[in-house]
């Protein structure tokens, strides 16, 4: 029996998933890609449906995440938060530190 | 903000999900009802679903979970396997200390 183990863990607000590996992915690129645009066309997703994750983790968790900038040669540009940092942050390390613990056991209890 | 952690710990097997909540109600239930079609309608799933979970599983891992017991005037009826056994007690092992781990440490950063 050659069985590997898997796991995820996210966020729930008020009863709905609110952040979880995918909407992480998110933030990550538009923190990195300093447009929603740019995050949206990497993860294949439209503008729209990247939008519409960004508003319902904002108003899910009652927290600004992304702010939009104006304008300009480059068409304006979006960033992240001082809260969506420190969320990141504090997520990151959560599943992180439960991947390691999740291989540790399953070591420990399956092979 | 006000946020709860959730965390889902399944196994694959030749690259594919083999074991997860869903199928270790499935197994759980057959234990408890002694057959198949019981488990299945209890699941809400039909015992064709049902059926082939059980198939795809013993054929992922490798290994007999589910034996078919011959008729009689219940209709026959089926058992889980030593086997199946030993994984279910494993994966509950694993899972039941995940989540323990996961809200300990969620507790730790988030709250």
């Amino acid at each position: 029996m050659k069985v590997q183990v898997r796991s995820k863990v996210w966020l729930e607000a008020q009863g709905r998933p609110v952040l979880g590996p995918g909407r992480l992915e998110l933030l990550q690129y538009i923190d990195e890609q300093g447009s929603i645009s740019r995050a949206a066309r990497l993860l294949k997703m439209t503008y729209r449906k990247a939008w519409g994750q960004i508003k319902a983790m904002e108003e899910q968790m009652d927290l600004p995440l992304v702010e939009k900038q104006a304008g300009g040669p480059g068409g304006g540009g979006a960033r992240l938060t001082p809260e969506a940092r420190e969320l990141l942050a504090k997520y990151f390390r959560l599943a992180q530190g439960i991947e390691e613990e999740v291989d540790r056991r399953f070591r420990e209890i399956f092979l």
